[in-house]
């Protein structure tokens, strides 16, 4: 038995029913939603028509407890949601100036130095009825109204401006229900999602609560958790089953929810006082750039090579000539000269590097397209070493997946299980990779 | 008049309409349906849910020529596609069993070595009358069917698998129709959107033909030009337009449709005959990567540092110790000494730097979060230059965008047209920033 709210979300515009831009609003309202108990039973994107916006309100009005729309709240001829709303909450009546509203946009436009332009006015219209939603971030205020027992929620549509919107207007505003949906995600790198989901094992009967569900994206494979009840067991219940996911996934699972890689790579670094720097070949800089995408990479990261040629391979650490004619560059005694001379070269405690064939060209039948090496070396004691992976997808998935592989690489060094094996590792004798993991259900 | 056809786009999947994962389908189809000549009236995510699937099927084939759905189709419980699909097109009929795909499933498991799970042959199963498409590349087969003049295809939700079906089964078998939709994108960085948008004038008029509208994401704004009617003269009437895009936004202009900043680049560099070589700090290896992210980087790429520690700018391109001290890590004698020194050591024509504080702490009154440096350097004749610009954003934002403002610089100083102004620039005496573009509308 189910105690959730259901909810409906509806996208407007048409730069998203031409395919023109991607509609990152959807998933990320859905997910909010369901975070405070409310099921969403339908996403649905129009393009800018007035009659269709107003039959979907209508018609998701009767079916759910809340409706969220983004987009056509802007100030020209083809933003038609408010006109929408007032089809559907309100028909018959014309649309109403707010004075909040006018005093918005006067004393935004007065704080930038320009003057309303007389399209903005339509911005402070709204159906008879119904309330406007302050947007800190832009000119587009929201609009709240209600058909019956559904609460409806107009917003902009950047999200810069519709996210705040939402966190502070509509999650207070929603219709209270029994339930809550409790959801937690772990995630893990190094199993192939197969793997993975067989050591899960009965935890993922459909029956099951909490359900289980696994999804899978450039490597890394998540458990997607989710239970249904009061908050307080609901809750219990997802922590209980994250951590027999986390069990299930030993050494492999490295954090939860927003957790990444680099933030617990950076945790255990921090931990024992050691840095790290990085050079990177094929990767050309997005190993150290996903490094520096965490706020706190000064504490432990000190940068690093981009050693695309071969001359700067030589020239900037000081990789032998005769290896790399020996080798070639994409080799495991190049990666770990990379690694040693990264290591020498910043004075940094660790030292990964990446070196492969990111394709469409450069493959050969030994070292065919995906071929990538990644070096470690750490300055106690000298030690290095290189694993060679045959990694399947485009030259940007090769490439992330490089970079995600040579993080997971240094946590396990820095767990002390440095010899766990990892998906897509393949032999020197070039032996079949495994299989990768797909993004997506079929 | 419109002569085009019309098409509703479905999604299927409880991963989708929770928010676990980003429905990247949908977006691909509409814009691959508008390419020959089908418009999309609405986009559609359902849950797992076999009577809502069967309804929205038999809703939209009453209004629409064409229906894709996606997802659905995998061996397991909840894939309830094929059995929605003859609710809706064959009911109360039962699923047959089609040869051709069991031959399917039994030889994508033999060449792999496996052996067919009882599960997967349920994947060989379709309503009477309709038709399996080949998947080369999954399990999964799509399904072909008809309900009245409207044509349906089912597609596996994998983008991998799906993509290949949509071009080599789905286009070809859609119902033709007299018209066609021409399509053209020019984008441009450097102006602001709105300043941007006045340049086009009446050429964004929405009863013009083509149509133009703009969105802008990460500081591209790009005009998106669309044309109805026979494939010839829409085609010329786009491409007539597109040139009058680049005109007006002329010198900012880089490129259409699939064109990178760092192809126009490319084209520049390799014609004649220089390389780049690049230092830095905040963006920890973006702008390396963004290069390294085309394919023929290697014809002008030689590499570069990533010098986010203090250190490392002294130790690994001599920037002086004095100079840190005197103006901080971000500032303008530092970002073109990082220019410099990466020409200087890597023997590169020229050299890009980035320093900046990208967020969220570090700022200050005189250096706010979003300050960024970018130096070019070159080797003829020793000149070197820096910018400075004040990027609003969160911590991603700022490094995407200065590695973008680095690219346009160096394209523009390739041009001999580097004195132009750019978005974001501010003069050092910390004057007020341009605002940003949003990335979609209101």
């Amino acid at each position: 038995m189910s105690t959730e709210r259901r909810a409906a979300v509806l996208s407007v515009g048409d730069e998203l029913i031409l395919g023109q831009i991607a509609d990152t609003n959807a998933r990320w309202i859905l997910g909010a939603l369901a975070e405070v108990g409310f099921l969403g039973i339908e996403h649905r994107t129009l393009p800018d028509d007035r009659a269709a916006i107003a039959t979907a309100i209508l018609e998701f009005a009767r079916r759910v407890d809340a409706i969220v729309v983004t987009g056509g709240l802007g100030p020209t001829a083809d933003d038609l949601t408010r006109e929408a709303l007032g089809d559907a909450a309100a028909p018959q009546a014309a649309l109403e100036l707010d004075p909040v509203a006018i005093d918005h946009l006067e004393s935004f436009f007065t704080r930038r130095g320009r003057t309303m332009s007389p399209s903005n006015r339509k911005q402070a219209l709204r159906p008879p009825g119904t309330a406007m939603l302050p947007n800190p971030n832009g000119t587009a205020m929201g609009i709240a109204a209600r058909i019956g027992a559904c609460a409806i929620f107009c917003l902009p549509g950047p999200p810069r401006e519709m996210q705040p919107m939402f966190r502070a207007s509509v999650v207070p505003a929603l219709p209270t229900g029994a339930g809550a949906i409790a959801t937690a995600a772990v995630h893990q790198l190094g199993l192939g999602e197969s793997v993975a989901a067989e050591r899960l094992g009965a935890m993922m009967d459909r029956d099951r609560s909490p359900t289980v569900g696994t999804t899978a994206s450039g490597g890394v494979v998540t458990a997607r958790i989710r239970a249904e009840g009061d908050r307080a067991s609901a809750s219990a219940l997802v922590e209980e089953t994250a951590r027999q996911v986390e069990r299930a996934w030993h050494p492999y699972a490295y954090g939860r929810d927003e957790r990444t890689l680099v933030g617990a790579v950076a945790s255990l670094l921090v931990e024992s006082q050691r840095t790290l720097a990085v050079a990177e070949s094929c990767t050309g800089g997005m190993l150290g750039s996903t490094i520096v995408d965490f706020p706190g990479a000064s504490d432990f990261f000190v940068g690093g090579w981009i050693v695309y040629s071969n001359a700067l391979k030589e020239r900037l650490l000081g990789v032998p000539t005769a290896m790399l004619e020996a080798h070639g560059a994409v080799s495991e005694p190049v990666a770990r000269a990379l690694a040693q001379g990264a290591v020498e070269r910043s004075g940094s405690d660790y030292g990964l590097a990446i070196t492969g064939i990111a394709g469409p060209g450069g493959g050969s039948e030994g070292k065919p397209v995906g071929t990538v090496y990644v070096g470690l070396a750490q300055r106690d004691g000298g030690k290095s070493a290189a694993r060679r992976f045959v990694i399947t997808g485009d030259r940007h998935d090769v490439r992330e997946r490089s970079a995600r592989l040579a993080l997971q690489m240094l946590r396990l060094e820095l767990l002390g299980m440095a010899e766990v094996p990892l998906l897509w590792e393949a032999p020197p004798a070039g032996e079949k990779a495994s299989t990768p993991a797909t993004g997506r259900r079929a």
